[in-house]
């Protein structure tokens, strides 16, 4: 296929028809208008603001998001815009409910369309914002005009990297946000551009659409925010993911296809699966499990990613060399560390000071001479006392048991371990098949 | 026991009585009388000088080594010293053979002597010397008159070095020369005296007994020839032996007893103690058995030593973790390294370019992407390419016996394997009881 018909085809996926924009369009101004009349009876002055895809004309087909913000005066103090907005949220979503991310807002179901009604302050530049909120009505002011023509182009970019696992600014996924990808086709003038483009990047990529950068990002991908000089929008994108969308604009361009557009759903592996792979690969794999803590996905994840990487430093230090390691999240969540070594010896290295350090080596040495359960003291190759004892953790599981609480833990997750965990290992990691057999599908047939 | 009655033991022990000394000058004169009128017969000038411990009066009671060095005009010709050197070796010692350091030489025994005649060059100055062995008469010049009244403290140093394992600098030892042990003596005046200074020593130690040292030295006990501002007396003494002494300075000061003049003499392990120790342990030993190259020592430590330093690093290197080794020579000889890993996993990691590093990154991917034996390519949290492809090695034995011939090697080890070797591990270690039971004895309960 050409890289033509390919687009072609999925365009015809993802590009509503018209019935679903004037459906959408329908239900926006009905919105609109229970908003404007929910303003009315406020003692302050507001307006509203549609943003994000809806706003820009650039969802893809099927979605059913609307985001609504409503805009009160920088004067108002912050608690008066709270109970403003959530008065107004009420209004325009009578069956939602509040949520909180900077400020409370309402979001509920309404004629089938997913909405949120969000409070903002109405700043009169991008630099002065109150909080993150504030700076969206900016983006889809900033776009007006610069993407219209694109439109189906972004709708393009957020289907690929959507296929491709690179889509969604949430912590979980680390990707790009829709403003993001909207500004790179912006900038490229059009998705195969983009493609072109990125297939030739080598991070650090350094854009600023209206070249205004003010500050200097350690990122392997920094896109100058056009509303914010000293704003990376692409801060939460993973080296990871900058490299899959390199890769697979690549794959893109080199062999055209179809199911590059459709993502990955591999047949969830049985306990047997699961046992056999780590059989064939020889490894030592360990496993955490807990109740889910109940946070926000944003919470969540970067305190499992946090967890996962103290357990797994807790085991590299000790000898057990992990190969791979990942976290899974549904009723229970999963701290995975694939060990390239199984069992250590019963006795390890444990280094004195240099003979030559006489009140610190005296102190070692008499503080192991008498002690029956140590190999030496002796002297080392390099003049250090040196003794060999007893190792407490002969196993990556041993391991985990005795140093779980001393290594670095998200807060919750903390809590939520100390309420009761179970240790996994060997055969009995086949046990994660009934919760998690397809994330262990991709982690065991791993793609770019 | 004080200090006082322990030293007064031992030099009963150490110094030579009368008779002994008698017997000795007699030899040394009958020795010095035939190399005279051997020399007479030569068509060129020569003296004699008789040089090392008995020559300064501080042999160990019981020592049977007499050098006897004939000194030729530095204008002679190389070839010509050598062929009257030795010419008049064998009119000295009629029963000796050549042998070869940097001059050939004759080494014999006469009249119940070991009796080394070594011809060099009678240079004006140290600074001068044509090969090492010219140096020697300017040391006994030079400890003539300092040492006299410190001989038996000299005995008493190097019956104490010799205990512990530290006398000695032959490249086996690497430990402490009878030279050397002389200068310190002298440096602080006594055994005692050399023992408080060295139980404070926190190396580098300079000592520059002339003050006229003009290079500097990388090693852990520097002492300045003096007579030879050039050279660290202290060259070959390794970490590990100036360690030694500092430790068993301190034990020696704390708490005196006639043990610490023992040499160390361990029953030997049979087969079955190897085992029971390695099982203990729950170490994964591996062991190069091959036959002993015919060299003399003094080639053939270093290069056991380098062997073993390259089948260590690729131990480590491909992930086995050695927590200790040794070389051992006798009819065979043992490359011996204890490990910490006994089986690593089928799979390894193998690292490829960042994605974004285009020419390189599609080479890696187009080379693993159609490998059924690899996992991947996928792309790590750094946004380079990885694959887990299938390890070679998964013990200790498999590594040795695949990468033996690629590790840096000895020549004349490298010669000797190529000839034939034997990998021991596991249970078959304790066939090495036979020959080094006495060695794996000090292994597995090393001191100072």
């Amino acid at each position: 296929m050409t890289f033509e018909s390919v687009v072609s085809e999925v365009r015809d996926r993802v590009v509503p028809q018209p019935e679903e924009r004037e459906a959408l369009e329908r239900v926006v101004a009905d919105l609109t208008a229970r908003a404007e009349a929910a303003i009315e009876d406020l003692p302050v002055e507001a307006d509203t603001r549609l943003v994000g895809s809806t706003a820009r004309g650039t969802w893809l087909a099927g979605d059913r998001d609307i985001d609504l913000f409503v805009r009160f005066s920088p004067d108002l103090a912050r608690e008066d815009l709270e109970r403003y907005g959530l008065a107004v949220g009420h209004e325009v979503v009578p069956e939602g409910h509040e949520e909180f991310a900077e400020h409370p807002y309402v979001k509920g179901e309404y004629r089938g369309f997913d909405v949120d009604c969000v409070p903002c302050y109405a700043v009169d530049d991008a630099a002065n914002i109150r909080s993150a909120v504030d700076r969206t009505p900016f983006h889809t002011a900033y776009l007006e005009g610069r993407i219209d023509s694109l439109a189906d182009d972004v709708r393009l970019a957020k289907a690929f990297l959507g296929a491709v696992g690179a889509y969604g600014s949430d912590l979980r996924t680390k990707g790009f946000s829709g403003f993001l990808t909207e500004l790179l086709v912006v900038e490229y003038g059009g998705f195969r551009e983009l493609l072109e483009a990125a297939a030739d990047w080598n991070p650090p990529i350094h854009l600023d659409p209206e070249d205004h950068g003010t500050k200097s990002f350690d990122d392997p991908l920094v896109v100058i925010d056009p509303t914010d000089p000293e704003r990376n929008v692409a801060a939460v994108c993973s080296p990871h993911n900058v490299g899959r969308l390199i890769h697979y604009a690549r794959e893109m361009l080199a062999d055209p296809r179809i199911e590059l557009f459709d993502p990955r759903d591999p047949d969830p592996l049985s306990a047997n699966d699961i046992r056999d792979h780590v059989a064939g690969r020889g490894t030592a794999p360990v496993a955490v499990r807990f109740e889910t803590p109940d946070i926000v996905e944003d919470q969540l994840y970067p305190q499992l990613d946090k967890s996962l990487s103290g357990i797994g430093g807790a085991l590299e230090r000790a000898g057990f060399a992990p190969l791979r390691s990942a976290r899974f999240a549904e009723e229970t969540a999963v701290l995975f560390v694939e060990c390239g070594v199984a069992r250590l010896p019963a006795v390890e290295r444990h280094d004195g000071p240099p003979v030559g350090v006489r009140s610190h080596a005296e102190g070692f040495y008499d503080a192991y001479d008498d002690d029956e359960s140590v190999t030496g003291p002796f002297i080392d190759d390099d003049g250090r006392y040196v003794v060999e004892r007893p190792r407490e953790a002969r196993t990556p599981a041993e391991l985990v048991e005795s140093k779980l609480f001393e290594v670095s833990l998200g807060p919750h997750v903390e809590s939520a371990l100390e309420d009761d965990y179970d240790l996994l290992a060997g055969r009995d990691i086949g046990e994660l098949a009934e919760e998690f057999g397809t994330e262990l599908a991709s982690y065991f047939d791993p793609r770019p």
